[in-house]
């Protein structure tokens, strides 16, 4: 007998129609011969409803008390989906996050999950009742209610699963699985049958919004075999798993791509220590979040220093730099908020050489001009002009034989 | 210093903009010096929007579940509330019934309850804030969330009341306070300024729909001063108090009716031990409620037994006795749903002789007939016609001199 975590969206609970047929999926899943504990997150449209009547009020919701008013959404799914679950014959128990009891730290909206007392869960489950528990919310050591912020309930159900050491922990969301790239961009992308923790960390931070990185991180450090499938198809989904239970041993597991860059550059820099905090410590200060960095030393004794920000915060940090420019001496200072990130993932890179090398010709021979180059030990990163996009993402899915069941 | 608790119903807080006068309110009594706990409701309308989610899935919600769904109504008042309280400059914080904690047994929607711990909310009270506290709910021991059933905050609102010894439990409703009579049969009905426990159960239970019987049981019995008042209008309400400190000592305080009675009558029986049982056991195993019962031992060894109950259980009482009297081989068996009671209640009759005399003898100069008497030591029902009921109420009314501000 396994024990399996399952977890719904929004969108998946989003009616009474749906919450039925997660009901039927759980049943099949017990029936398989499983023991079953699903997280639910608040019916689509609940938060945002929820929302707009504490905006009404203040425009500055006070942390404690948007927990109280915003983990009600939550609590309405779980009684509605044990209440199905019953009408089904099927035994069934709600718990919110307190009930669990889940406790976390006291970071109103944004906390973090400390401990889970899982007793009344594992006596539940040993008298053949289906449990149902609300995602996003915890209590804190106090008896506050809190809730763990955006795609909490992935967090829920991983934790959940960590905890009760459950077999799989499955995320069943609106797609079907992970993919090697994005399906609207290349047609032909495929289905991955497992991807590892650290594959699926780059892949998400990278802009492939399947699941919540913190998720991933968890299940990852508490090594959870997490299974990604879709709510309204049948399938086995993608599993994400450790590399030692990863039977696909692909060189290149997917690509990447993020379209909200912007290139900051400042060149002529005088070189000397320290340079480099003084030209971003500003930039932090105003808390602008930094993703690439590179800096090249020249031979005339200054060095160029180049790195990417969020395209939202182009404007901001371009005035910042400017100023730093003119207080260093630098010679230029320029930018470009009309360019992608795409990456290449694969743990199979670590054992082979040559990939960023392959990359960089295939992107070559389309004439791709690479403004930047960044890798890791499972990535490879490069900064192209946004046209070259599409473009770009296409002709790597083809040249690293991502569409074959049977990877290059 | 006082300690006022302060309890607003569905109505009060039905809108945002609602909920910010309520805050207003509270923030004005507040500063008039005093320690304030509020007591509210969901929003008007959620509750049954609540319950209609549930009906879509199942004919018989689960107690339990229903619970856990119903109880996240007045979870989104209290944290809208505090939000209002706050913007509005006014520390509050929230609790719902879990949180307080309210411990109640585990009669799930009409949990009763069994204790407070109040330590939390003196902690608030001490540190200046308005404490917000969600009626109607609870938690049972084994930490299941329940709640109180029909009127339930009422309740929370006098057992927190009589936990933190508040000097008085202010019921904010949409009427002003509780009148001689209802103001719709007789416009000269007059707002009373005290009325005892005792009366207002009295009063309650003849179907003056102010307050619930539970929560001014519970007031008489920890002897906590309530205060009935307009959510909508400024003014003093109505004090229900001990006789003790009653200022106003009227000799009957009001005149209560109910329409919706029926009355059953079985004749001839023979008049044996045990045939009162023999009668009523059927009607109750049918749980149907009986509310007056008169038996009249005739000359012949039979006897005539008149018994009512609510209109809506008429026809399956009627269907019951009929065999009852075949059975015992009585007489006959009749029965009338068109009448109604009228009683007078006051206090002050039980050192008046005479108040039933005159009662009758105003009746019968309008020339209506007594179907049934029946009295109890602080008032006097009879059941006329439902014809009668506007006329009985009008004279009876103006016979003890209820429009005056010194009654007769």
């Amino acid at each position: 007998m396994a024990l399996i975590v399952q977890k719904y969206g929004g969108t998946s609970v989003g009616t009474v129609e749906r919450i039925q047929a997660v009901a039927d999926k759980l049943i099949k899943t017990r029936d398989a011969g499983n023991e079953v504990v699903v997280v639910v997150s608040a019916m689509s449209g609940e938060t945002n409803r929820l929302l707009g009547l504490a905006r009404e009020i203040t425009a500055h919701p006070e942390g404690r008390e948007l927990d109280v008013l915003l983990s009600t959404g939550e609590q309405v799914t779980i009684a509605l989906l044990s209440m199905a679950l019953a009408e089904k014959g099927a035994e069934a128990r709600s718990y919110t996050g307190a009930q669990v009891r889940i406790t976390t730290d006291e970071a109103h909206n944004k906390a973090r999950i400390k401990k889970i007392d899982h007793r009344c869960i594992c006596d539940d489950l040993k008298q053949g009742r289906i449990v149902v528990v609300a995602g996003f919310q915890g209590v804190s050591e106090n008896g506050h209610i809190t809730t763990l912020g955006r795609g909490g309930s992935d967090t829920t159900a991983v934790a959940l699963a960590a905890a009760l050491k459950a077999d799989e922990c499955q995320i069943y969301t609106d797609v079907d699985g992970v993919y090697t790239t994005d399906p609207r961009v290349v047609p032909s992308a495929r289905r991955l049958e497992t991807i590892t923790f650290e594959e699926m960390l780059e892949m998400a931070s990278l802009g492939s919004k399947v699941l919540q990185i913190r998720a991933v991180e968890f299940a990852g450090k508490y090594n959870v075999p997490l299974r990604v499938l879709s709510s309204f198809e049948d399938g086995p989904g993608t599993l994400i798993t450790t590399e030692e239970q990863q039977v696909e041993q692909a060189l290149i597991s997917g690509i990447a791509f993020n379209r909200d860059e912007a290139q900051l550059t400042i060149t002529g820099v005088p070189d000397t220590p320290g340079v480099a905090y003084q030209i971003l410590g500003p930039v932090s200060d105003a808390n602008i979040e930094v993703d690439m960095i590179v800096q090249n030393i020249g031979s005339d004794g200054t060095t160029d220093f180049t790195f990417t920000v969020n395209r939202t915060d182009y404007d901001k940090a371009l005035k910042i730099l400017q100023k730093v420019a003119k207080e260093l001496g630098a010679r230029a200072c320029s930018g470009n908020n009309e360019i992608v990130k795409i990456s290449l993932v694969g743990v199979g890179m670590r054992s082979h050489a040559g990939i960023a090398a392959k990359m960089f010709k295939v992107l070559a021979a389309e004439g791709i001009n690479l403004l930047m180059i960044s890798t890791s030990e499972i990535k490879v990163s490069v900064l192209v002009e946004e046209k070259y996009l599409e473009l770009g993402v296409r002709v790597l899915h083809s040249a690293f034989g991502l569409e074959n069941e049977t990877a290059a």
